[in-house]
Parts: structure tokens; sequence; C-alpha cells
């Protein structure tokens, strides 16, 4: 994440490094211990600086909004702000598909690499607290939220397609089962899709 | 493993331990490159006993089956043979609420515990041949037969029940996802029943 974070950094000061990478270890630090600590929304950015023994706003300035620090401390190789982006412009009776598809995109593109490693190192012994509030507070929040109908269903409705997606994750790209490892989008979507929509928008009580 | 087939053995010897640990190890490690090397099929009991430098017939003293050998090559901490009669008996038009309910009653088993732990080093950074061969030429095998209709279409419906299995397996004993990781057999039938039954006599081409 350190690789991330300069680029981020050094973009907005025309390419020179960070002076205290120090300063910035210790932020990343913080910022681990408080999201997993008390999750996403109760981690002010005001008590990571203060854990770090910064202030806010060289938080701020390293690191941008919470939401990059959250993806900057949990290792995240690829920025999930433009896929959250297509997904929330994805009309509901699309929207398995449009969540398959381009999550998918991000698997696969070439930053995927660094996705499966990170969620390796989560499932070989890392910390599920952050894992669980990435999907909660992060890659899920939006969709729970236009899916919440009858009202109180929309968190298994989202958590329901969480094991699904990362079910195929993990066949495609760490057992590397086939056929579904190399199953193109189209059947992924076809084989999915239909799924995921269910999850979403369908009935969930017994038929 | 060496628990389990410590016990395998001294059952059938009167509780006695077996004399030589050397021996037994030699075998584990010789399977374990053999299965992972040419997979299930090929990797004939003969050719391990030949590899750990061992007579056959000492292979299946210590070890019963070849599949018995698989299960405590790959660690696997449950013996899948009751799981998969129970899955067999199973009538085909309720299969995906049949292989859910033996699926959880494994997991949710006091055995579970290592069942997971074993998954975990396995994606951790374990061989992934290894888990292929497991899933395919035994936990699989038997319903793949079974669902194989339109014919050809058995490897792709038993691969997809495996991503969701898997998936559900790690959110509710990895990642702790709630309400994933509390909810009853009963609920979990309710959600996910209708999926796999759709994967294994459903029609898989987009409506």
């Amino acid at each position: 994440m350190t690789t991330r974070a300069t680029s981020r950094s050094g973009t907005s000061r025309s390419g020179r490094r960070p002076g205290n990478s120090g300063t910035r270890e210790a932020i990343i630090e913080a910022a681990r211990q408080r999201f997993s600590e008390v999750g996403f929304d109760k981690a002010s950015v005001r008590s990571i600086a203060a854990k770090a023994g910064v202030d806010s706003a060289l938080v701020h300035h390293y690191f941008g909004t919470k939401q990059d620090l959250f993806v900057a401390a949990v290792a995240i190789p690829i920025d999930p702000t433009p896929v959250l982006r297509h997904i929330a412009g994805t009309p509901l009776d699309r929207l398995g598909e449009g969540l398959i598809r381009n999550i998918l995109g991000a698997w696969d593109s070439p930053a995927g690499v660094g996705l499966v490693a990170a969620f390796r190192s989560v499932v070989g012994g890392g910390d599920p607290a952050l894992i669980r509030t990435f999907l909660l507070d992060i890659a899920l929040r939006g969709v729970r939220e236009r899916v919440d109908s009858p009202p109180g269903s929309g968190l298994e409705r989202v958590t329901a397609v969480a094991t699904q997606m990362l079910g195929i994750l993990v066949m495609r790209k760490i057992v590397e089962l086939e056929p579904i490892a190399s199953m193109s989008h189209d059947d992924l979507v076809r084989v999915f899709a239909p799924t995921l929509q269910r999850y979403l928008t369908g009935t969930l009580t017994s038929p």
C-alpha cells in the first residue's frame, strides 16, 4: 500500500516524494488499528491522527478522504471508487449483471493480481474485521440502501451477493478450478447473474 | 493428518501405536506429491508406494483405500464418506437443499474447525492442485454424474455449486460476516438452496 499512497501523494506534490515516511507509516498503522477496532464509521480521521501523533490535516494531505485512507491502510491495490460509481449507475433490474461485470472487470485487470494477494493474506490469517469493514462500509453500502425492500432485508441481500462473488473469486483466482477459471465474462454472467439478481431484488423466502 | 491416520490405524491394531512413523510420513509425502502432480485417478497406490519405497500392501494397511489416503494426505479432518453417502441418497429435485444441509452439518460440527484450518492453509499459499483434486474427484464426482443433463453440462453445474458453497464457508467461518456467520441452517437453506437447485437441475442459459 505504500506504493499506492506514495503515488497519490506524489501526484499532488508534483512528483516529489514525501519527506517523512515514518509519519506516513505511523498514520497507516494507526488507521489499521482504529478501523479494525471500531469499524469504518466510528474511526474518525481525528482519532487516527491522534493515535499517530499528527494533525488531522496531515492525514488528509497524505491520503485524501477517509475512504482513501482505508484503501491504503488495508492494502487494497485497486481504487474501488470508479467501480462503485458504475454500479451505482446501473438500474435495479439489471443490477445482478452490472455487479458481476464490474467486479470481474476489476479482478481480471492487471491490478487484480494484487487484489487476490490481499485477499489471500486475509484468509491466510489476516484481520477479518478489516475485510468486513471494507465489504459493509465501502463495497456494499450503496447497493444495500438501494435493495432494502422489504425494509430491513438489504443486509441479507448484499451479504448473500458477497458469498457468491467471493466464491467465484476464490475458485477462479486461487483454486483455479475449471471451467470457472477460464470462463468468459459473458459465460459467468449467464450462470451467475440470475443468482445475484434474485439475491438483490427477488424473493428470499421459501417458494 | 497424523492424528487422524494414527487413530485409523490404531483402531485396527487394538489401540497400539504404529511402530514406524517415518514410513507413514514417507507414504503421506509421496501421496501428496503424486496427487498434486497427476491428480487422484492417475495417482495409483502402487506408484505412491514405489515413491515412498514401500510395498502397496503397507499403504493399504496404514491408510485403507486410496480415498482414505487422499483424505489423510491433504489433512482433511473430516471423513467425507458419510456426507457423500447422504447426498447420493437425496432425490434430484431436492438435491440443492440436501447438499447445503449436509455440507453445513460437516462444517458446523466440532471437526469443522479443522476443515476451516485446512482451507485457510490452502488459500494462504497451499497447493491448489490438491483442493481441485478433492473437489472434482471426491466431493463433486457423484453429483456431477447425476446432473449431467444436457450431457456435458455436469461439470459447469457442480463447479457453480462449489463457488456458492465455498463463498458461504469463507464468509461464515473466516470473514465472519453477519448475518451469514450466525444464520441458522434453515435460513441458509431458504436463501441459498434455490440457487444450488438451479445450478444442479435448472437452466443455465440466459433467460
